[in-house]
């Protein structure tokens, strides 16, 4: 059966891989399944539509046969559990790959997301820039855990798994901040995990879209 | 093989039911397990040997045999996946719970946490009366959302699953702000979770550890 996901017909960052169509596209490269692309404008993601895909309004969704689903986490996981290569077969290494990715979506993002959130839509506020250093703190003190939880090891847990792909896609949205090279050993992860062959593949599809759309210059 | 979860020796919230161990205790009462909980101290979830199990030294964390888990997700995904009672036989229908679960924790979740740590973290800053408002619109602009999508509805899904257990585990942490009853179809969702009699068992086990340990007077 045919896949097929929903992706921002233009990306807010202009294809530099942060929207969440990446983070499926990467888990579907990593298993090898193809896979088909539906581009969803701004002004349709809140039309009825795309809500009775996706009840918030946001991409990616992932649609196969009768099979609808919504939630990048959920996504990846449902790839996981189908094709090899995301998942681990030992049980106990399964579950300690899927507390990952529930940690980087839940224990790390929303710091992550916070940060966002302050410079997108309080960044024109008058106490911008004395609450920017204590949210950036609040992200330092997850990454100094999550660091101290990496030491010298390649990935989170043994071999890459879906845990590591949820994590680095994470870390990525703080590429542009200087933070996560604070933490030499997580920027290494993320330099790691975008050395894939399969990250390489997906990061260049959603590019090949957004340049294609974007005026040149 | 005996289960055992970990808890605040003290509870921030005095025992309302707020902290994530009563999310695993609710799950575990759904699906009829026993289990054990050891106590923890805010300075021993901070110590190595909890650092161990709970990289990000928070609670709750699940023992079983040799296999030791953290992350209230992947632990209530976890019960669900070995036990009846929380997740769907039918293939699709697991998948679409399983979304709802990531759902509450990665976009639900988030902008409610933004408002608790506003509160908790914010309160004596000079722009707190100020930014209020607009965390809360924030939490409205989710709650909108999820509101249109469960409708009339019982649950989110056809029957009850680990994606209600966690979506009302979530929206439970706006109880006091008043906000959830701009939804009162939000609202009962929530009361006919906390009518369940699994979450009442796992409501009076937190609330017994917090009250035991309190000064009464």
């Amino acid at each position: 059966m045919t896949i097929t996901i929903t992706a921002f017909e233009q990306s807010p960052d202009g294809g530099q891989g942060l929207a969440r169509d990446t983070r499926v596209r990467w888990a579907l490269e990593e298993v090898g399944q193809p896979y088909e692309v539906r581009l969803v404008s701004f002004r349709a993601m809140k039309e009825p539509a795309h809500l009775t895909l996706h009840p918030f309004g946001q991409i990616p969704t992932y649609e196969e046969g009768d099979l609808a689903l919504f939630e990048t986490g959920s996504i990846v996981f449902h790839i996981g559990e189908r094709h090899a290569g995301l998942l681990p077969d030992d049980a106990n290494a399964r579950a300690r790959a899927i507390t990952w990715m529930f940690a980087a979506l839940n224990t790390v993002e929303p710091t992550i997301l916070e940060l966002a959130t302050a410079r997108l839509l309080e960044g024109d506020k008058p106490w911008y820039e004395e609450r920017l250093p204590l949210v950036e703190d609040r992200v330092r003190s997850r990454l100094n855990q999550l660091s101290a939880r990496l030491g010298g090891a390649d990935w989170l847990d043994g071999a890459f798994s879906a845990g590591d792909l949820m994590m680095v896609s994470v870390l990525l949205r703080l590429k542009s901040s200087g933070i996560l090279n604070e933490f030499p050993n997580l920027a290494g992860y993320v330099v790691r995990g975008e050395a894939r062959a399969a990250y390489k593949r997906a990061f260049a599809a959603q590019l090949a879209i957004n340049t294609a759309k974007r005026p040149t210059g």
